[in-house]
């Protein structure tokens, strides 16, 4: 029930058509959300001024590219599309969906993520850094690098300055005090947001990640050093979670 | 806003004195369970034709004994009364709070739960039979057994039949039998449950308790062994939760 | 020795054909299941007015269609037939098997059930719902429904109805008000079954799946959530123990 | 070695006084943070704009009093004093320790926090709303809200609105709707956090509380709940870090 | 139903007062312990030509002294008697319980064993060596060694023999070539029964303890340790339960 | 150096061939198993009167056929040899490894050991049952069985009689009461020793398998309930440890 | 038997009092380390050049004062003396033991450790660096100085260095790079170890500590960091261990 | 900003082309790393005297080629070449790579490792002993060697003498008491750097390998074991970490 059938219903009392006891009761039996004041949506957060999303894994190349396809036609939108957890075959398909915007796909490689850039519009205030200690821990960095430039935001990266290098951290300072948000990527003993959270007074956002063997016991060990983190300025996200990382610090830097 | 408050509003808009527009904008602004909808309430499973319950944990006796003051002084409601977690202390105050219903109150050493069984009505159409296997359980059962009584249940209990000793168990098929619901209290490695879900048809709810020492890990042993259980008519709640099964039998009891 | 046999035994001892010390004898000495009061059956919570449960996983397509066959050959019985974790070669082979029956086989790709449906009774008193969080737990939901289903169970479900997008949940509170039993399937943090269980009186049993990544930890993270509801009326069962569910809410809804 | 030692060295120098190599050499074997650009300070997140932060444990009552003493003293300074992990004993020491300001000194018994508000300056840019589950989970909630507010934001809070009964939460959509950032505390299952998440598009930082039994192990269950949240804009900080949670919050309700 | 019964019935049977059809349907609904073969007591382990077993904790003095009292009046029984969990006060108790073989009582503090010797027959066939690593893990292989002896096995112990200074464990080799049965007490990386085991062939009965700290939790290190043994002689009982091991090595040695 | 060096080097002393000093010295710093009185050896425990053992693992199916050939050379010896984790390559390699021995070679695909039974010796004393809880644990259960028999043991087994079906191990008692110690394998729950260790007063060696799913976490469910059993004559052996079960049992009925 | 013994026989021998197979036969026998090559003793590595450890918890004070009293009368012996884990009770009966050399005990509060410096004497080579993170790490802190400094080695500490304020740690830097081992304390995230590690080329010996709440478990995320640790010149010890790590450390430092 | 620049700034300033003002903003501004005093450097550890290391996994054949061919062209070094987590095929492309010193190239199987040795020196004091326990763990104790014998130390190796076959131990004592550093590789029970630890007083670096099945947990046994180590010179590295263990014994052994 839209808001125009409140309004003919509410008429129609107006009008001596229907009794108040008969309004009252259709209204009691509304699914609230009909009465326009449930606009709650689980995807909001990510939609609202942000990229739409569409999660790749356990879906045929077909099926991602006829949503997409059926993104591209919404007349008015031209937010950015996002495909998470994404291939090659995926790729394909949507590149092969047609219409020009598909020309603007990209695939990348290490996170897994296929872009489709068609609003250039920043609508984060600042600067969003994100930080990762090793290589290994690429593939997350990018996945929140991807994640925060679809959703509008201006980035910077910081690879390779893991804390055993304290130098290389320290010298680019200057870079990390210039960002309004950091997303800090580490795995093995995750180290690296205590570091950074020392050095800044911004919020910092910590993704541990898998990388590591033995005793990092698939990123718990990142995981709960970040949580047990000495510098009060950081809080944590799932293991590998770039994706929620960068969502999180763009909630942030649209504050 | 009541349900009569709906009905005023609808009957301004029917009589003209509130155009349908406005009564739309006032509508969507409700918070909802103000329209008599929203009846949810998270502890109506237990109040609902059951007993009142009052944590005991984190309250002085005072309190505890003006919340139970108040509930005797309802009109009209003969529910009975469960204090759990509670203590001596607590009783003597619950005593103390007068009104002739206090002189029913009781307090159960094992458990630490007062009752005050003000309705002898049954409510559940059958037996729910509560089976432990150690002495030591024997305080979680009995927090099963009080719980499922105060709702309104026909309660049995079979102590002391852990699996070491299966004919002691055996002796008494004919008891488990006859129940429409068991509740099934055990430490150690748990096994209790899957013994008696083989020997009955009817859902078996399964308490692990934190029994035991060593690598019991306070219940976990039980917990996992009650997850694991080979008879696929086991459900579980969580470590020492005898009221939580008392609960869910109740519910079930009562369909 | 059935029934019918200790009939004869004890015919033999009216007829003065043997003495009573002897015949004290035989029975002592005999399995005391084949006295005929040892009728307890690890499956018969399953067979029991049930479906007839095939674990398919680790036998050969030959072998299982064979017992298939030998079910479909057994005069008088109409059980629906179940088999669980199957394959395309195992349907195959269970079609070759021949028989009217087989035609009526079904593949169920998502939860690698086949289902023989011989028999449309309905022996459930009322209807099951089965509720699920995300995309990625339909597979358990699956297992679930088509249990329930075979088992002679009127079922429902809600599928994609997580917590974080609370107002699609409760746009369906008619319909979980309706169900005698609730089944919620959920990953990640597990959280639906506190609120299904908030919104209704009626049992749930919640069913952990290993859905997630990094901290899920394989569904350990979804089973604490459930085991720690703050709902009272939720039970729960072994991660991704969809049957296991099935069977626990069928048991109830005959009662 | 000061800025102004380091433009004596320069003037030197310049002076002719000491040599090039000289001065190179004594500038290499400087500790660098003497040469004022090492102005880093694990505790300026806090102290910068906010609070002084005193830790109460570990420390006799006279210790804490003469910190908080020398606090007082500091000319100029009229930063809000939070002291963390007190007990009474150490709330009479502060109170004896004279001087106006500790007239203002309050303890605050769920927490075991002692502040002393000086400032009533409003520095965070919006609301912190502050949301629990259970009453248990009220002192942690309590840590975080008296941390946000002497860090200089208005603070609003709302209690008692868990998972369980949905409605509560609901009929306070306008109030969550309305903070900057919200602080979720809950223990048990940790499904708040998610619930909270989908109704807003602010960031949520969620708290983990050791609240529970049994298989809550002592905050582990909320803690992976909230780590697998399906909201997106959901960070977490360690069980029962309600401080940690209130100064990731102020970093952001600053920017 | 004892023997007797059934011959009466079958007698009745015979005699023609009882029809055939009549006494099957009475047979069927017997418990069938009552049929006299179902003499299987969980206690009987312990009990048949062993020590009496009391369970101390958990008990008040005057119970566990009543208990003690009427196994003291049980005519013919000489079984030693052996109480576990007990302290000062039940120890006095049992001691004023009067009866001449109370005089026999003794308190052994480490392990909290009162022991009341009376038969001094040894039913083992070999000696039971009971070797410990340090001074901390003498409590668990005193009770190991009391319940071994109470049972009527010759016991020998060798105490502090840990793994890094080998040669004070080779150089009792003779000693524990002699044991028929070997129990290894040990607390920290529990690697006393791996050397051990090398060095014999008969079983090994290994009780990890929870003496340690740190990563040692509770005795989870020496537990997995002895599970993880490279020597193929080796079973594993639950942590600090030195009771349980001498069973199982009472019963090996009773063989 | 030999028992027989050692004479020869005393007789040198006698002799007057060699100063005491210098004997002295050279006994110092003999290796001292080189004594003759070191003959401790890891694989004593499998070799003394057993079988031989060959873990088949990490080698080519070539050096395992060497390995086998060369024992099968070793004249006088009519040892049964047993290969570990072997496969159908490794057979062929040892059927062809020649000799007419390798033509008692057998390969048993469930446990994956191959058997060369040499000798019908019989040196255990009694029957060891090997029990197990359901189809899936008969790879594990076969594993004791083949080394059980290997080493000279008779064996039994009874196979599929998990506790949830109580009355197929009970109608087994006769069996189980006949053995002089058992072999308990079961997954899922564990729960089968307790009951069998109930039943019986002999040893019972429970292994537990990693069998089931989800909150099996591998074995570990069954390995907690095992250890936490409430039967007293119950030790226990790594997961899936079918091999240390035997051996220990056998150790055990050589007694 | 010494090694005068061992002349004796051997002389035996010689002067043909003894027959060489009877020699043989005796040397067989005796426990290998009386032979004069089984030196290995397992307090070696502390008393070899070190201080006496006596292990206070566990022992009367009396029975502590006893002890050192043997130490001191012990000819010859210069030895410094550390009791580990005592307290005022035993500090007291030490102090009363007598001698002038207990009035050079001392009493260390925060680690529990009583000294008796006699040997001003040092021993090892180099420095040993003793740098924590935290004031709560500095009881474990203390403890590794005392043991390192009561063994005979130059001690340094550098205290409340975290991580989260990096410059602190970065102005030692010269003093980090003085030490020839360095002793690493921390707990939380246990992150300081990997930052120092980088800094300096000479081994690290981290310990962790159980400083922390929440999911530092107990000092568990402090040790899966250390294990973890990114710079590959860090090794670790047990959780709190300062001890030990002062073991080690002082092994290294004697190299 | 190197050295010379300073240098250059400073003779700006002299030659009164810079105001001292001025110089001092530059140098605060500065890196600090460019003073040239800021020369750490994660990767100093190993390549300081040692050998260059280059970790293939996770790059391309070519890629690996490249790097070693850009070290081989380096002038003047000499240094050892050790690529880490390689191949066959990496090797093939390190072998294509040309240069002489690309003969010296050898592959490891078991490790995985590539070695260029260019550089006899040794350049560590003693002897590093590599021991371990069983055969499946040879692949960890050679990474251990490989990295240990490119770093310039004497090695020596101890392979297969697990504890449960002592007496292997014992006889290569000298070979331990020769050692100036002991690495100890071993999976299941981790117990051999205990009694290792016992025979020696030089430092003992564990390395638990993941070798093992069930409660093993990939390692975990062992490693607790390590960490739980009675003997006092004992320190742990994480799991299957013989590179690690190498690096340290490698730094210990140019002290």
């Amino acid at each position: 029930m839209t808001e125009r059938e409140i309004k003919n219903l509410l008429q129609a009392v107006q009008d001596g058509k229907l009794s108040a006891e008969k309004a009252v009761e259709r209204l009691k039996h509304l699914p609230f959300e009909d009465l326009g004041f449930a606009k709650v949506d689980h995807h909001r957060a990510l939609r609202q001024g942000f990229a739409e999303v569409v999660l790749g894994k356990g879906k045929t190349p077909q099926q991602v590219a006829e949503i997409v396809n059926s993104m591209l036609r919404k007349k008015g939108s031209r937010h950015n599309i996002l495909i998470t957890r994404a291939d090659a075959k995926i790729f394909a398909a949507v590149k092969r969906a047609g219409g020009k915007d598909t020309r603007k796909a990209e695939f990348h490689q290490l996170s897994g993520f296929i872009t489709v850039e068609r609003s250039p519009e920043i609508t984060g205030k600042g600067v969003i850094a994100i930080v990762s200690a090793g290589t290994s821990d690429i593939p997350v960095a990018e996945e929140a690098l991807l994640t925060a430039r679809m959703m509008g935001n201006r980035v910077e990266h910081l690879y390779d300055v893991g804390v055993a290098g304290i130098h290389r951290l320290l010298e680019h300072r200057g870079q990390l005090a210039g960002a309004r948000v950091i997303i800090c990527v580490a795995g093995m003993e995750g180290a690296l947001p205590s570091v950074v959270g020392g050095l800044v007074s911004v919020p910092v956002i910590a993704v541990p990640t898998s990388v590591g063997y033995g005793a990092s016991f698939g990123g718990v060990a990142a995981l709960l050093g970040m949580l047990n983190s000495c510098a009060s300025n950081v809080a944590v996200v799932n293991i590998d979670n770039g994706f929620g990382a960068a969502c999180v610090a763009s909630c942030i830097n649209r504050l």
